[in-house]
């Protein structure tokens, strides 16, 4: 099928469109239309099926806009950014990299301004225009704004993954101080690129699911449910380039992938994207090279989908980014933020510590002498190996120094019983990208029946689940049929009421939006209360009762197939 | 009950939190902690059974960032704004008519910057550091930034109905341009306060649910389903400042509210705030004074709820923006925005036309003749019957002007028929603050029993839905209770489980969140297989089989109530 068809049928359909259309659009930015607005939200919600009631993670909701700090503490001040260049001449900006690129035929290019800058004067690179260019420089990816009149600034986040980890001693708290925990956040995040093509591939501003899974690093090789996933085959590439088809388990144990924990949410992961309607032999992950990962990973791989129009598509990444984030804020901020780690047993521990003798402090300082002892208190074991060696100590009381000698202080040897110590959890980060899966799913749903389109999306995530006709317009057959309508509706489910045109139009009209079943009340319906129901995928039909229909639905929504539905009936009475 | 233990409460046991706290905080912004963000997915979900599925009307998601022209034409740019004055000598800022406002005691002061300045002329008016005060200008309250390398100024969305509004050709087609249709959006949307305070109901990033219906004016009055809600009874604040009790179907004919538009969304907006778990008693609607209306509404009523706290706050404005912003954005944009109402019976008019005279425009024009020819045809009526008078016309092809007299043109009277006409749609728009709600909803739900916290949040919109315990931790008791956690969560209801502490600190730990049941396995579960299921609100046990219990939380969780599980209980053998 050639590649417009779908975004003619995404278009036209009423699931997608770009932007503020009627002022000539806003490259980066896509409208979900009616349908598309529905699929959305149910990829969403079936996403934290998979990681909000079955992980138990509890999902929270944090801004969009967070001032300068929060970014400058995660390295995206300092790293996110694209080399650009302009013409001197006619001011197209360009992204250098990809430009020169282009112009030189050249491959992988490195993204440094230094770089760039050279080849351009070594090579005589000018603008399309033939006008001079200007010196590359680096342009931020982030959205920058100013927050209240005081002009303080804030961006816009490039990842939902912030706002958790500024969290973090709140969350610890919340989870009772027990790890791993995990948390999520569905919400917008940002991306200023400077020139972004290829539809919903490449927005300025995106949907992402992400949960934040906080471990301990010594237990991250264990994951404690990972028998369920253990025996799941898994198509990897790793940095090598080789392709495998590995179990879990295996990919674990001959060292492919780092850890269980790693396995266990790639599995998962593609789980989800089978869920949602995407095959598993279109599935694949890839590990990111060396020089690809993002500033705070240790290990990333990508789940891959195999799209007809892009090739494989990243859809979700999902990074190892070990104790990076916290310490960070933890630097940046002065706040705390480690766990305690209980020892299996309590370790002694000798340790040298300084005992201040009040007997000569306190007629010596006075008033300052309690201050005076509290400081010494506080001082590291090291404090305590220097006195010994050199006979004084110099303390900070108010903001002055005292110095204090051998008559001030003696060194005391201690044991010390320590029950656990304090340490940086890492984080494992499965993160989607909802708007690439939503284009999959769609491309992946897109089928012909006798020459019409018939849009298979799975039931659980189908905007509209029903569709409910009257055979033709007559007062006694809509009275029926609306009541069924309004009884789905009762039920939770999305569904349309459509009485015009022939039975045979109306079909493919919903075949065409992916609802994946209708019920038609006829004549027979009148006589004995049964209506007919139709399958989308087969255009198969089965009578049942109209009182039934509505709970039938559900639970072919809920996950029932076709076929259970049909030995259901063969077996009922 | 003080006013800071629900904020106590809240922040403790993971509802809220302060943004960004870890660096000391920026106000005006708020994060849903693991509890709190729960709650607000299921209050928005509750708000797509209300308005997505009951009503029919689709969800959209569009961009919270719009390029200017977008807010230029909804008059944002020029309305939305707040007068500021900042010191000559600390460079504080204050937000103008408040701060005056405080200083003279003054009240209703008009946000008007040159009143204002004479203001502080007049009095004398310094800052609280003796300073001098700048001169008073105007702030937006909109967000900016900046879209890509190239400069071109965006915003952040006010609200979410523009990104509606400028779909509005899309979605007419959508509906197979049928009014009226209505379409809704849930996102956030976006405020720059100048110092904003007051938690949750003054935020600079918030979550507005919005749904635009768009109806054709001379159908207003009359809304299809409206019997629904006709004997609804709504207390209202009309502007002239009485307290009425009416029904819904009262209040329109005694004109107190425009049209059954307006109030059918009034009365849908009540049962809304009712299901979530605010009491009817403490809703009411006050109307808009005049000055006080958005610079778009004709008509806007406030739903109010009565706070412990901040006494009556709005959280819901039911609009009529009639045809207001279909019109500026198709003056902006030169895009049409209207529909096409059909008559009754189609009607005949005489119009008059001019027609050209080939035979002269031919030789004495040449290759331009056809295309003079065709501008003649698209010209007015008006110009047929200036042509009439005057004997002359002036038409623009390609950018030159051509004078015709009475040799190239004669007049034609014809009758047209027309069978009916275009018009903009006016738009009805309820608009949520979802922040507001969840605020108002957790202060109602805050209780007490025996000097211990309950929160008495609905089971639709508890975060939690059911708690399993082992009533001592043993492996038999875990390991049945471990199966009806899991079923519970199979069936899509977030739970905890805790084999931790006394039986009584359990459940008095889940009570303080809200978990509406708790499950507990005890050795007669061994004996016989059922568990007891403990009712929130009243602390009352039942036991019930193990198997049964999830299926029964859930039918709890859609709203079958305590009283019918017993009663159901009763009548079972």
């Amino acid at each position: 099928m050639p590649q417009d068809v779908l975004q003619d049928i995404l278009v036209r359909r009423g699931f997608l469109c770009p932007s503020y259309e009627v002022y000539g659009g806003v490259s980066g930015f896509y409208d979900y239309a009616p349908l598309g607005g529905m699929l959305k939200r149910n990829i969403e919600n079936l996403w934290r099926r998979f990681f909000v009631v079955e992980e138990g993670f509890f999902e929270v909701d944090t801004p969009t806009i967070a001032p300068e700090q929060v970014f400058v503490a995660s390295g995206h001040v300092e790293n996110f950014a694209d080399p650009v260049v302009s013409c001197r001449k006619c001011g197209t900006t360009y992204r250098a990299d990809h430009f020169l690129q282009e112009k030189l035929g050249a491959e992988n290019l490195s993204p440094e301004p230094e770089v760039l800058q050279r080849l351009i004067e070594e090579r005589g690179v000018r603008c399309n225009c033939g006008g001079e260019l200007g010196e590359v420089r680096r342009s931020s990816l982030m959205f920058s704004t100013t927050i209240g009149a005081g002009g303080r600034r804030g961006y816009l986040r490039p990842e939902t993954a912030q706002g958790m980890f500024v969290m973090f001693p709140r969350l610890y708290s919340f989870y009772r101080k027990k790890l791993p925990f995990g948390v999520v956040q569905i919400g917008r995040a940002y991306r200023n690129e400077i020139s972004p093509r290829q539809g919903l591939l490449r927005l300025r501003e995106f949907t992402q699911a992400e949960a934040e899974i906080f471990v301990d690093p010594e237990e991250k090789r264990v994951h404690p449910g990972f028998g369920r996933y253990a025996g799941e085959r898994l198509r990897l590439v790793p940095r090598s380039g080789e392709v495998l088809e590995l179990s879990a388990k295996e990919a674990v144990e001959r060292g492919i992938l780092p850890h269980e924990f790693l396995a266990y949410y790639m599995a998962h992961t593609r789980r989800f994207l089978m869920e949602v309607g995407i095959p598993g032999e279109r599935i694949r992950f890839r590990q990111h090279l060396k020089d690809e990962m993002a500033h705070y990973a240790e290990d990333c791989w990508d789940a891959e989908v195999l799209t007809k129009r892009y090739g494989w598509v990243e859809v979700v990444g999902i990074a190892d980014r070990t104790d990076y984030d916290l310490r960070a804020h933890e630097s940046l901020s002065g706040v705390e933020m480690r766990a305690f780690r209980q020892f299996r047993e309590a370790v002694t521990k000798r340790v040298m510590r300084l005992v201040p003798n009040m007997q000569v402090l306190g007629p010596e300082f006075r008033g300052l002498a309690p201050r005076i002892a509290e400081a010494v208190e506080k001082l590291p074991e090291e404090a305590a190996e220097e006195f010994e060696r050199t006979g004084r100590v110099e303390v900070d009381v108010e903001g002055e120094k005292v110095v204090l000698g051998e008559r001030h202080l003696r060194v005391e040897r201690v044991e010390l019983r320590q029950t656990g110590e304090k340490f940086t959890p890492h984080v494992i980060e499965p993160s989607f990208g909802i708007d690439r899966i939503l284009y999959a799913v769609l491309e992946c749903a897109l089928a012909e029946r006798e020459g019409k389109r018939v849009l298979r999306l799975r039931p659980q995530v189908a905007p509209v689940k029903a569709a409910v006709f009257p055979l033709v317009s007559r007062e006694e057959l809509e009275e029926v049929a609306l009541e069924v309508f309004r009884e789905i509706k009762s039920q939770g489910m999305p569904a349309v009421y459509d009485a015009s045109d022939s039975i045979g139009r109306r079909y493919a009209r919903v075949d065409e939006i992916g609802v994946p079943f209708a019920v038609t009340v006829d004549f027979e319906s009148l006589e004995n209360g049964t209506v007919t129901l139709r399958h989308r995928d087969t255009a198969e039909q089965v009578r049942v009762g109209a009182k039934e229909v509505p709970g039938l639905i559900r639970r072919l929504c809920e996950g029932m197939s076709w076929d259970e539905l049909r030995e259901k009936l063969a077996a009922a009475p």
